[in-house]
């Protein structure tokens, strides 16, 4: 590691003690040997580059802080271009930079949005544009009065057949643009979502390329008022994206500058459906989420790796003669940082499978066989949801874990919170997604006589009858290690606690009501389904091939880990269903405690598995050499508190208070 | 309020369809009507005052930040002066000043140290300089390399006979203190834990009041390297104390700087033990952690308060005519919202409680009665822990409620987070308290069958038998209305759980290994005894004098919420250990469901109850007159991005970018 310094490394004795090859697990956590290149090689070029220093992003004011953003991007597109890097590279050279900038959305929303709704014309004429960063796009969906609700946006794009122009406009205040990134200062273009109205009639909300700022002088262009939404939670984090706010006054954009891949509008006004399906924008969606998937797996690896080389540095309590027990060994401090290293590699397993299926919906979208989209999009939003709350809250217990010094910015984990919190509420309200995901749930249920096969991830419904019948056949603790078994146990609560739903559903007359008044209870239907997709997905890649002395051993260990602890945080589900006893129960608490025996001596390694640089993590206490504390100590004296031993605003409102009676300088 | 600006009320609609007189329940939740009236007052002058303006908090850089609480506090202190206010309007004020200052410490820790540690002399000479803040203080006991492990503590205060003095001395780098706020900036005197060395030989860790600066021109005295430890989580919280870092080099202080009304060290250097009990700093500590536990309501019920409000203000998705449905209205939302406000009042009933426990400690301690310790000491841990862990999550959760806007500043829920968060760490690391009462609990168990009664909040384990046999009676959704049902499930659940750990742990040979092993399942016995601490005294409530029209129905329905919530979220306990059947479980789940609707009516008063001013929320999202997106909007454009309408940094870094190739302003 290049933060290495030729020091000592305190966490040596920790390493020697792992039991399985390394460098084996960290081309599995990399997703093969080509992909751990990449990420190691970006990584390194990143965190080798004084340019991307980032240790000081927390104590610089908004406006600073901006603009060194704006430098970072600028200095990451020139080293872009000038290495000539692949797509692959520069998605990971930027992901390295770990800042979030208006670059995220040009690259990850703007650009896509173009090339999924554009027609090949709109592609032709503006995609070369924004490959050269020739204009910078936003994706300005979103408005102050409306977020999930994408159907009640207000902005309106009224066609004017005179002039062949579409007039957008802000209807009201709840109408005005809001949350946008890179729309606040930087954007010269934006996607903008708004109601067609066509000679009065409208035609739903649809997207549209709208020119913001001038690219002479970049002031915003007549008719619109930007600006930026303020700030927000945490230092650094997502302050260094300008978040925007949008007033549309009348604004004309020529006719052209409607996305028409799926619906078009004609010269005289005429809307016309495309023999495009309109189920293609369920593939963006899919690879979407993917991604987010997959995120979350690199944030909450990132604050597992901090907590567990943190926990093996800290010492508290023990003996009375000799040094004080390292806090990694006591199992309360187990029992709560090593589920959360097995949910990292659980998320990563599950974001690798998405990735297939994402190639699999792509196939099938192209030969019009559309019979697995419900599914995928149940499968994806439920993981979305499942894994981005999950991290959210397992950053924060990362944080709880480091105690103290973890409330300091240079343990790293509260600009990681901060910045990755908004993930539970972007592309999806993670209680929307689930609500969606128990729709489905519903469906499948309602339609399991009628001879429909369930498939994929919902295959096993099809067992629903067998599976409400089902008895758990564990007798002794060894007996959870049984893939099968955690599997039946995990598919019987699912299937049980859908049926339950139905049933009580189905005492409403109105089954909209029903379903409104029991939203709770389904929503718990939905996690369930969810937690057995990442559980069923981690066993299916244990049968496949792993390479690597003891790597497999390691994956087995940290399955049952995490299957067993959700059986323990969902107890009550699986004990209410039936689907386990009270004594089973109670074997699977004790087989998962000494699991945590077994993950001890591994636990330094499984977390230098993901390959992390000290830049990229940017934790004095995650340090790979855990040389933490003379590292705070110098970190301490960098505030700008310090800069001076007599602090401003000591002579006026500290001295006088003190200098009222008092007069010897020594009591 | 002093906010409305005579604007329209938004949420008068909500307002009128409350069930209760809301005077009442204003001055029950302040805890009658003096504290009432004072805590009334003290807002009010706060929030008229535009010295304590707090907006622009999370927009200030470190220096800038700081220098304005100085102001303040200097500004608070002038206030309390001029006005000659009580000690409690005084706390009040400050309290309501909402910004963690120097002062707290001072008034919190310094001053209470002196009084609990200090004999009569050290009192007289130190206490008038303190209360006439000629002096400033802090509570220097934490080092970097040890918190909860106090006695680990490695600054050594070795007695110089020849001097009369002791020599203050940083050994290691770990010994730094770290952490003690006030410290780093401002105090002029700290209370500095320290092991006690006479002759070589150690006597443990105590206080000693050591001078930090000079009174004549703040400098640090020589042999003192002290120093703020920089930024800490969030945009504004924290960030405005001076938690500090010190360093000894042999320091001498006069020997009667060491606090002596436990311990004496004579002219000659022999230690002397006073008559004065050693338990006595128990006294102390109840009353600390009494106020945690009530701080814990006030920060609860500020962001449930938030929540609440937006959420009736808030409107998303619902029928195809008309307006959007209020997202309190979602099941989905109310079952998570509802059970933080009915937490928010069960922790202020508990923090009362305390109160009186405070009390009562006390008098026996000067009775010389100290039977009643143990267990006083065990519940006020607990509770600290409880209340602590539940209100940083709801915090949280406060803000996901919120949606994308909780993500803004201007919602104040991220900087509500990032100052409570600390006090799951500070005053007890809450699994470390949690173990204490598990071995409280352990005990009690041990001692069961030696006639020896357990008292107080344990009381109940004296019937552990009958309640390892009881059955719930419950057989209809509304028997989980009667708290005698709900109390005896709640004694049955932990009665069962100790009684389980006490039996797993019988089966170690070495005991103390055994309590580690099982020290995760022991944590949830200790969570299970808190609970029913709380459920109790909540039930307890309910038996004594409420006046106001229905108040005393609301009470009712936010303690069963309150109980049944935490039953369902704790479901495996309940039915692990045979307390409820799955059955039952079904039935307080339905009854839950239909007290949410019965609180639908009243969530926005249960929140106005709380009587909080918009300067003290400092939440456009939680404005009194729910007018939220004109301010909201408003808001935004005070971001100093929004100074210029190009951005700083934009000529050097996106202009260069942008400009390469095309050469017309619009394309």
């Amino acid at each position: 590691m290049e933060d290495l310094e030729g020091g000592v490394d305190f966490l040596a004795d920790e390493r020697k003690k792992a039991q399985f090859d390394l460098e084996s697990m960290k081309i599995l956590w990399a997703g093969g040997q080509h992909r751990f290149q990449v990420a190691d090689r970006m990584a390194r070029l990143v965190a080798s580059d004084p340019a991307f220093k980032k240790d000081d992003r927390v104590r610089l004011e908004r406006k600073e802080l901006f603009k060194n953003t704006l430098r970072k991007a600028c200095h990451a597109w020139k080293r872009i271009t000038e290495l000539r890097l692949t797509e692959e590279e520069a998605s990971q050279l930027r992901f390295f930079v770990d800042e979030p900038a208006f670059t995220d959305l040009h690259w990850g929303m703007f650009i896509p949005a173009i090339k999924g709704q554009g027609t090949e014309e709109q592609q032709h004429k503006w995609l070369p544009l924004a490959y050269r960063m020739q204009i910078i796009g936003c994706y300005a969906q979103t408005e102050l009065g409306h977020g999930s609700n994408v159907q009640g946006l207000e902005t309106t794009a009224t066609f004017d057949s005179e002039t062949d122009e579409f007039v957008i406009n802000s209807p009201t205040l709840t109408s005005s643009k809001w949350w946008p990134g890179g729309l606040g200062k930087v954007s010269t273009h934006g996607i903008v979502y708004a109601r067609l109205i066509i000679d009065g009639k409208e035609h739903g909300v649809h997207g549209f390329i709208v020119q913001l700022r001038s690219l002479d002088d970049h002031l915003p262009l007549p008719g619109i008022t930007v600006g930026d939404i303020g700030m927000k939670f945490g230092n650094g984090a997502y302050n260094t994206m300008d978040n925007g706010v949008m007033r549309f006054d009348h604004v004309r954009i020529p006719r052209d500058q409607m996305l028409m891949r799926v619906l078009q509008v004609t010269r005289e006004g005429k809307v016309l459906q495309s023999d495009i399906p309109r189920q293609l924008i369920y593939g963006t969606m899919v690879y979407v989420r993917q991604t987010i998937v997959y995120d979350a797996s690199r944030a909450l690896s990132k604050a597992v790796c901090i907590a567990t080389r943190y926990s093996a540095v800290r010492r508290q309590f023990g003996p009375k003669n000799g040094p004080e027990t390292q806090v990694i060994d006591y199992k309360t401090q187990q029992s709560r940082l090593f589920p959360l290293i097995a949910s990292a590699y659980a998320f990563r397993v599950v974001g690798d499978w998405l990735k297939w299926l994402y190639t699999d919906v792509t196939e099938r979208l192209q030969a019009n066989d559309f019979s697995t989209l419900p599914e995928a999009h149940a499968c994806t939003a439920g993981l979305k949801s499942l894994t981005t709350s999950v991290t959210a809250d397992a950053i924060e217990e990362c944080r709880k874990l480091c105690g103290g010094h973890g409330y300091l910015c240079s343990s790293g984990l509260p600009e990681l919170f901060a910045v990755y919190v908004p993930a539970c509420t972007y592309e999806g309200d993670n209680v929307v997604l689930l609500l969606q995901v128990a729709r489905f749930l519903m469906k499948t249920v309602s339609q399991l006589g009628s001879g429909k096969q369930p498939v994929g991830t919902i295959a096993y419904m099809g067992r629903a009858e067998n599976l409400l019948q089902t008895r758990c056949s564990v007798q002794k603790a060894e007996d959870w290690l049984n893939p099968a078994i955690v599997l039946e146990a995990f598919e019987a609560r699912s299937v049980r606690m859908s049926v339950a739903c139905a049933k009580s559903l189905s005492q409403f007359s109105n089954p909209e009501e029903g379903f409104l008044e029991l939203s709770a209870d389904l929503a718990g239907a939905a996690v369930a389904h969810i937690q057995l997709i990442v559980v069923s997905k981690f066993i299916e890649r244990l049968q496949q091939d792993i390479s690597g002395d003891g790597v497999k051993e390691q994956l087995e260990t940290l399955c049952s880990v995490y299957a067993l602890s959700i059986l323990g945080k969902h107890l009550g589900d699986f004990l209410s269903t039936s689907c386990i006893t009270p004594k089973q129960a109670s074997l699977a608490n004790d087989l998962l405690r000494s699991l945590f025996s077994k993950m001890r001596p591994n636990a330094i390694a499984l977390v230098d598995a993901f390959n992390y640089t000290d830049h990229f993590l940017g934790s004095v206490l995650g340090r790979y050499d855990g040389n933490v504390y003379p590292k705070l100590y110098e970190e301490a004296w960098k505030d700008p508190l310090n800069d001076s031993v007599i602090p401003d605003g000591f002579h006026d409102y500290i001295r006088p208070m003190l200098k009222r009676q008092v007069r010897t300088s020594r009591l």
